[in-house]
């Protein structure tokens, strides 16, 4: 056990060069995590990621941009690959697009989620590894039985264990991490161990979803993840591209159990296309009690575009702006640098594990 | 921070001087956790309870079999109480008789869980601690809102601080103990250092919902807990008061955040009355399939009740029996005896820890 996870590190060390561990990633929020946000987690030695989606159209820029940005950081990277990742919701991306790019700026990792098949994460990963062989992929999962489909599929470098208490998109049906993890854990580790692993190597598993801190980043290290993800945390950093009134809501958010809530309400108004199979945690708003009190979609929809005219007035529990956001919202009461947050956070879990221990 | 935690366990090692720490706790389920399960708990170092829910009609009949059970055990108590807890479902249980047996019996620990009300929970509590002050009152909560409420108008001893993905019972809304257990410690927290707790003493938190072993139990205590709750783990003990049908679909069932899932469909067809605000997470079958598609209530609750005459053989993804569990399900594949099952969890929460530790 302790082998296995000193080789996880040395090889989260060996393929990211520039890491501080225990290693702390930057979710790829779609347009929100763009290259401030990638480049500062990074330079704080973290992962981070842009959040590209299923938008790729502005892909290109967001690279140059952390090209800049990073130019003059000198972050120790491996075979010339550029220290940040590019995350991509797979059934709504542009494959040809998105490879292109992988070729052209190397990004360190690509962050793969929600494909519309196997044989389409497939496709991906093989076109991916063509274009750059140095760039690793990841691959988030929301299940035990996605993360076996992906490892024996795909052999992902990295799975991304995604909890149901995250923000954003996910599986519709799911578990938290208290209890994913250590089962996903057993599944590759009986693959690997019994089966051989089919030849492939084992995958490094980092945890996503309702980890805002030092003490679940710690539980998460103990529920036997190799690293952690901040989403909802980074909303409330400076380099996030956010509006005032998106970080404000989750400034002002608590309870995060009771005010957030998984569901198809808010992506049926914005005609996101997602399938049955996923849905999304935001703040509960005007748009969700008025779905469950009964209103059709429709009118819904309307009074949701009526309201995108209103700018930053429109979040909040009584407007209809959606507010994505996981059910660590809660624990975040503070606008910092992402830089920050990462290092703080780093600097803590080992001080959470002592006292955890110390009280035994 | 470290002086809170280590004296959180002195209180407990005073009002419980049989435990051994860290406290694994026997959840009070229904009907299932009876004078067997909580005494074999209790004897290996940890609390066990009594599930006496809505239904106080045998609970003497417990007590004295309890009683015979700890007879030659030689248990530590404090002031002759004894070394198990009861467990109620407020709403449904008769009061005047639970008071009367709390008196009789002096468990050290009373559990309480979804009152009607607010006025109903401080009523429980003021005539529990009139019928026996020695017997520590505990409040299962499933959110901040709740927490913080129990706290004001209680003081509850124990704050048992229950994630959603608990097997049975809990808020129909919440989220897993990732975090909310932070969350929750940091509103106790301010509550007492900031505003002094109204001169009440801090509740010791101990966490529920998903933990089915050393891992997720370490992780409850990275978060802020000092004790953890086990109860879809002891479903799949010897001692359990569980049919065999009901038991291997626990041992069968994996994957727990796609084959468990929370709902009121169980609830609906077995005339539970349960409150909307409450549901419970279950193994999916062949009822929740039916009403998923739309077979009407009393259907379902006809062929449920056809069901009822199979035996174990009604138990299953295609049968009809309910199989209340939790999303770590996944985690529990041996019946084994519910000492051993403390006493195993117990031993091996350090060294998973210093894993933790070691890979930082």
């Amino acid at each position: 056990m302790k082998e296995k996870k000193m080789s996880d590190v040395q090889r989260l060390k060996q393929d990211y060069p520039w890491i501080q561990t225990p290693l702390v990633v930057g979710a790829p929020m779609r347009l929100i995590a763009l290259a401030d946000l990638a480049v500062e987690v990074s330079k704080a030695g973290g992962i981070g990621f842009i959040g590209a989606g299923t938008d790729t159209s502005s892909l290109s820029t967001y690279f140059q941009h952390a090209q800049r940005l990073l130019g003059a950081s000198a972050l120790a990277t491996k075979n010339g690959t550029m220290p940040i990742g590019v995350g991509f919701i797979n059934w709504g991306a542009d494959i040809d697009v998105a490879v292109s790019l992988i070729q052209k700026y190397r990004p360190a990792a690509v962050w793969f989620f929600a494909p519309s098949s196997t044989a389409s994460l497939m496709q991906w990963t093989e076109k991916s590894r063509e274009a750059c062989p140095e760039t690793k992929v990841w691959v988030q999962v929301g299940s035990v039985q996605e993360a076996m489909g992906a490892v024996r599929e795909t052999k992902p470098d990295v799975l991304v264990v995604q909890g149901t208490d995250a923000g954003g998109h996910g599986l519709a049906q799911g578990a938290g991490l208290i209890s994913l993890v250590p089962e996903v854990c057993d599944a590759v580790e009986t693959y690997f161990s019994r089966d051989g692993g089919a030849g492939g190597e084992r995958p490094v598993i980092i945890a996503a979803g309702g980890i805002a801190e030092q003490r679940s980043a710690a539980a998460a290290m103990t529920l036997g993840a190799s690293g952690v993800v901040l989403g909802t945390r980074l909303l409330a950093s400076y380099e996030a591209n956010i509006s005032k009134g998106y970080r404000d809501e989750v400034l002002r958010a608590s309870d995060g159990g009771q005010t957030t809530v998984r569901t198809k309400v808010y992506d049926t108004l914005r005609n996101t296309n997602w399938a049955a199979t996923h849905n999304a945690r935001g703040v509960i708003n005007k748009t969700y009690f008025d779905a469950m009190d009964g209103m059709g979609e429709e009118e819904n929809r309307r009074l949701y575009t009526e309201e995108t005219n209103k700018g930053d007035a429109g979040w909040g529990v009584e407007n209809r702006m959606t507010t994505y956001a996981g059910s660590a919202v809660g624990l975040v009461k503070e606008v910092k640098g992402a830089g920050e947050i990462v290092r703080e956070m780093r600097g803590q879990i080992g001080g959470v594990l002592d006292r955890a221990k110390a009280i035994l």
